[in-house]
């Protein structure tokens, strides 16, 4: 099990279309899993059977980011299996935005889609979360995910000292590693009855690896650490109580690769015997787009201005959450935004070692 | 064949939902096709087959008015056959709302969805055009859609004296059929690709009557008629040019039944080739919801107020697109307002007459 660190400008982008640097680090943590994917074909030989060939990216967002491994599996497919109809289910929450996938996907912005230069490729969204059967049984040859899967199904509870199950400590944490490994089996026990025999998973999630390191935490500053001192600190200036600090919990779980590996290992478990088989794993660090960048411009107030709004987009919601309901709207907003902004001002001021590195663990899975 | 008229308050409001009176009349429609549907799924034999059985809603929109004829296919077939996953595809084009559709059938909307009471569903969209493949081929079981296919894949040119296919005459009259029958053809054969042996279309179109009705002409005021004589006294006033005046033409064909039903019943058409046989046929009318409503509640304003906006839903881009790019974007969009006013005013102060029925083709057909 390697672990190997990628630079976002290692990987090229193929696909010819903008992304803004937010999207840049999640679609650099994807394309480097596509030769993981093109393995996993390699492995189900397309060309043994002549039904639809069908794949999802489960928690696709808007499809920008996979775009150019969806490309990538569709072209090595239809080179292999010249009239094999090829499907492609993206899925995601029910409020996720079906309309800018589409748009994407059908070629209607300035994102290259590969719908034009492979025949015979049927495309469909389905809302379904993955604690749930998304497809019909037997009928999925692979499914992909990044990125996704450490959002739990639900909160186990609050944790007292810190924002995050990566500071969580006894109790509180082995509340946040249960549901971990109760989400990851349902999770994998749903794929199980959709796969085909021999078809595959290739999952890419948040990870501690081997070393201790989690996003955000990869030898710099801690970014949850950041999170959590910046939140006690509006406890200790009256800004919010201590009940708004401990309903600030994420509802995540960052599994290490043993965490991921057990239910594919033991042969007791629901997982093994649904059929499922570890193929390969390691762990990666795509490094953080946005210290990348301030390490070329080295203007802390620009780094501190494009790198906040990323963390915010998937906190802001838990941390509104936690504010008390008795508080008038405009109230919350008003905290919120000084939240943010105390971070910003924070990493303006000394920049040096803040960043959100990406850690992975990159798994290849197979049904036997 | 028959002619059977349906007045909408027949139509009972199963799902329980809210629906405004713009959505009631197509919810009518489609409600009205139930019985087709559930004779074209006897005529099947779900329980014949352990596979999945797949349905599509063609042109489904935000899947509203659909949502208690699918609720009765999918508990109609779950009653025949108890373990079959179902597989429902709502299609459309690429910028319909997706998003308003996902969270109808989620239910997270007041519209009651039928997820929660069938069992082994599965929901899938597609932004697909019918005028291309939409599933791979020998997958779908019964493919539905309401009201969508008299839009033609292109405008097969100008009519210099109508803004309708209804009103055109000699060669004028002669491309739009023509393009009316290629795009029917089109339509079919990739549906009879699509669909397994003995799967069935249940389709719902726009149709001229054998009484030589169709929307909004069924004996009073001629809904089309009136579009054109507002559009007709703007030239004549000067407000817009001949050539604008032109270029509102409708891409919309209303077939006739025989052109409906030609295609599955001549030997030599490529869609009789391809299997597709008429099962049955009849055409039916819907009474206008607005106009229905007027008589009950007799107020003038009221129901020029309600019956206009949705007269402009489905004309306004087209009118719209046919003014001159030359004037100013404001100058454009006072001229349309005004347009759709006149005519507002027109049914203002002289209701009796007005109104928009639908007339309808209700088709059966099967794979053979």
């Amino acid at each position: 099990m390697a672990t190997k660190s990628v630079h976002a400008d290692d990987v090229a982008m193929k696909g010819g279309g903008y992304y803004s640097l937010t999207t840049r680090g999640a679609k650099d943590v994807i394309d480097t899993a596509i030769p993981l994917v093109l393995k996993a074909i390699d492995g189900m030989a397309p060309a043994s059977d002549a039904g639809v060939f069908t794949m999802s990216d489960m928690g696709c967002a808007d499809g920008g980011t996979s775009i150019d491994m969806v490309r990538a599996v569709l072209e090595k497919v239809r080179a292999l299996a010249l009239s094999r109809p090829l499907q492609i289910v993206y899925t995601d929450q029910t409020f996720n935005d079906y309309n800018a996938l589409f748009r994407i996907i059908h070629g209607a912005t300035e994102i290259e889609s590969y719908l034009k230069a492979v025949e015979g490729v049927f495309v469909q969204a389905s809302a379904t979360s993955f604690y749930l059967p998304i497809l019909p049984p037997a009928t999925l040859n692979l499914g992909f995910s990044a990125t996704a899967m450490h959002w739990l199904s639900a909160k186990p509870g609050n944790i007292s000292n810190h924002v995050h199950a990566v500071g969580a400590k006894s109790a509180e944490l082995a509340a946040f590693a249960k549901q971990g490994r109760r989400d990851w089996e349902t999770i994998l026990l749903h794929r199980a009855a959709e796969l085909v025999s021999g078809g595959r998973l290739v999952l890419v999630n948040f990870c501690r690896d081997e070393q201790g390191r989690y996003l955000g935490h990869t030898g710099g500053i801690s970014m949850f650490d950041t999170f959590n001192s910046i939140w006690q600190s509006f406890v200790a200036d009256g800004t919010i109580s201590e009940d708004e600090y401990l309903d600030m919990t994420l509802p995540q779980y960052y599994r290490s690769v043993e965490e991921f590996t057990k239910p594919l290992e033991d042969p007791a478990n629901e997982v093994y015997k649904a059929g499922l088989r570890l193929e390969e794993v390691e762990t990666r660090i795509v490094q953080c787009p946005f210290a990348a960048e301030f390490r070329q411009h080295a203007d802390p107030a620009k780094f501190a201005r494009s790198y906040i709004p990323t963390l915010r987009s998937w906190t802001e919601s838990t941390f509104f959450g936690a504010l008390s309901g008795e508080r008038a709207l405009d109230e919350r907003r008003e905290i919120i935004d000084r939240y943010y902004s105390t971070y910003e001002t924070m990493v303006r001021d000394d920049p040096e070692g803040h960043g959100m590195d990406y850690v992975h663990a990159y798994m290849s899975v197979v049904k036997a």
